[in-house]
């Protein structure tokens, strides 16, 4: 029998921004959407916390029973748009176990759990897509694991969190410093109440381990990543990496490391970086998404688009769903990876950066030099060396501040330096230690 | 029985730089390609003109009798990368007679017999991919068919062309004259000995009916696509868009129209235009090639990469391969799209564009105001007017030039004003015709 023409039933679970345009879509693209997937999709019902009249979905389509909605047998795939890991990776374990494809946009729950989901999925011979756990409506799930699946991907870099590309692109524009370029983002809506998943790096550490797991066919959790937030960042450092010629960006890093013996390993990394302004991702601004991908072939590919939002998120859900529901009018569901490569995770002592410090020191012969000397002692080599006076609050000229850029040293060797530099006698303070990327060596 | 482990036999079609690459992958990256598809694939012969030992592949798997390798029981997937719409198109369609998965870079060839060649995939169930035949390495054709599946695509504008972008790039950037920039990149190899295909736009045009078929869900061939080269633009074309604060590029540009009544129409044309220095396709530089989606949900998407060249097409090429490979181990083809919406094609004098108009007139009073008029007959508004003097060999003033920028109009009246601008007794010469893309009205 033909399954051809038999409605692919739909179950949408979460009616927030991304549910609620995921509805309208189903909706008014429906004969569009029946002409690609060769079946009507048919929407069985909307999953919420609480049934009310007053969410623009017919109230019989409401239910607050996500296990019996993900159950039902005229439901093919569902669609989980809730939020947080628990509940949605018991809803979408129980979907994949009875059959469903499931399509989510949850980067926390893809990031933590996505073995066992994968494996359920494997399980019950159905599709698990989340296209829109990365970057929005920006295509890099499908290019990483289809289009570039010939190739060896070398590295990707991504700027993946619209709210800290806000902030960052905010003090790099205004002067601002952190706390009121954060005050201004929460008012305008593009940071949460409470700010921390975002600003400590938790969410694009999150998108860093699928971006790593897809690019390298291994399973990195967002606990193997190595994570630093933005919240030490400063209006001074911005002023630094503009005399340096850079812009600063909360990065996302995946990269396959080589050995001289020719092991490979995966680092995978958030933080905030000097980014020269010649490089393609220094002037992706405000709440904008992109990822620059490296391959052995295909060399530098970058993508760039709106990396979240009701409408773009939808965009990439319903991207999904129209594979999924193919793949169920066409027999069954799409191919799949068949065997990971499982490269070991290595920590961040191990990874070679470039630094850049920012340290105040007394103002007296001999303090360059023996500055110098602690990055020396370690092996590690400097690019560029900035010293200027600093200017107390009476106006009096007292100590110095110099901003020391290294070449790639190893993150071991520089954190030692840093460490050695913060109990120098002639150091007052470290101001700040970031990294640098994008450069050559 | 479980088809794991059996390999797939693979043949390729033509040995230039990217069959070179693409035997050069399956040879090195051989365990990683077995992987990931779930069973080695080998290679089982190369087809090529002449069968000679100096060719880098051990001369036993050399043949010219592309039939019988084609034909082979063994072999699973052709890959052909040998240029011309034939032989190329007689190879394809016996491979897929016989029941083999088809990869092929050849955009002439897709943008002529797509639906010839798609209904002998489909007949045969078997697949017939071809990434590499827009952008090179850039992945845009599976993110136009997958990730966007649920989107509805509005607008496409890409820079697809090396050749061309090389030439307008070092013309921008030196000053240079067209000829003069033409033949500086044929001395570096960027333009072929015939540059006729690149410099005439054939070969955007070629991608223009390619992406527009997909972007649209609608059979457009390259006979469909309106087409300008590049041979007419000039370097005082180029300090008179300076002088706009723009570029001028080769576009591609693929677009859905809707009418008043919301009938809907494609359209698909090729040619240089003015792009505002603000737009990301404005400062694409050298032989690199992007392409900019809009979509209803997603809004404004960018891919950018590397748009030739034997490795980056071989990356695409790959993808495909694997894509197609894990297919047969899995079950057969990938699923496709099941009905095509079938668009008119819209003729290009329907199209709204803005113009760019620069002409030369007798330098006494009243001109400019009888050169308005003729726009304003036409219901034309424009936008902006620039009159400069001009000067001949001796350095004897004579005359003047104008330039005007118009708002959006259909282009069959731009086109008819330009016709009475030629006519016109103060209009001593048009210089050029340009049109002004990437701006909002």
């Amino acid at each position: 029998m033909s399954k051809k023409d038999k409605p692919i039933g739909v179950a949408v679970l979460g009616l927030g921004n991304v549910g609620t345009e995921v509805v309208r879509i189903i909706n008014e693209s429906a004969p569009d959407l029946a002409a690609r997937i060769g079946a009507p999709l048919e929407l069985r019902g909307v999953g919420v916390r609480t049934v009310s009249a007053d969410r623009g979905v017919p109230i019989e389509l409401l239910t607050d029973d996500i296990d019996a909605l993900v159950s039902r047998d005229d439901v093919d795939i569902v669609i989980e748009l809730m939020g947080p890991v628990e509940p949605a990776r018991k809803a979408i374990l129980k979907a994949l176990e009875t059959g469903k494809s499931v399509v989510t946009a949850n980067k926390a729950l893809m990031a933590q759990s996505t073995g066992e989901l994968a494996q359920a999925a494997e399980k019950a011979r159905v599709d698990l897509y989340f296209e829109a756990a990365v970057a929005g409506a920006i295509p890099v799930i499908r290019p990483l694991t289809q289009s570039l699946a010939g190739d060896t991907v070398l590295r990707v870099a991504g700027i993946v969190n619209g709210t800290t590309n806000y902030i960052l692109s905010a003090m790099n524009d205004t002067g601002a410093d952190y706390a009121s370029a954060l005050a201004d983002a929460s008012a305008l809506g593009y940071a949460e109440a409470d700010p921390t998943a975002d600003v400590e790096g938790y969410d694009a550490a999150a998108k860093a381990a699928i971006l790593a797991s897809i690019a390298f066919h291994t399973r990195v959790t967002a606990d193997d990543v190595y994570r630093e937030g933005i919240t030490k960042v400063s209006a001074a450092d911005f002023e630094s990496a503009r005399a340096l010629g850079c812009n600063i960006k909360l990065l996302a890093i995946c990269e396959r490391l080589t050995n001289d013996e020719g092991q490979q390993r995966v680092s995978a990394r958030v933080y905030p970086a000097l980014v020269p302004l010649e490089h393609p991702l220094a002037t992706v601004g405000g709440a904008f998404n992109a990822v620059v991908v490296e391959a052995e072939a295909a060399g530098r590919l970058m993508f760039y688009g709106q990396g979240a939002g009701g409408a773009p998120t939808a965009s990439a859900v319903m991207g999904d769903v129209v594979m999924a529901a193919r793949n169920r009018v066409q027999g069954g569901r799409g191919p799949r990876e068949s065997k990971y490569a499982e490269l070991p995770i290595a920590p961040i002592g191990f990874i070679p950066t470039r630094y850049y410090v920012s340290m105040n020191v007394a103002d007296k012969p001999g303090v360059l030099s023996s500055v110098a000397a602690e990055f020396g002692k370690r092996e590690v080599s400097i690019a560029e060396v900035r010293q200027e006076g600093t200017v107390d609050e009476d106006g009096q000229r007292h100590g110095a501040r110099i901003v020391v850029v290294t070449h790639k040293a190893t993150d071991a060797a520089l954190s030692e330096t840093v460490a050695a530099l913060a109990d120098h006698d002639a150091v007052e303070c470290i101001n700040s230690v970031l990294r640098l990327e994008g450069t050559a060596e």
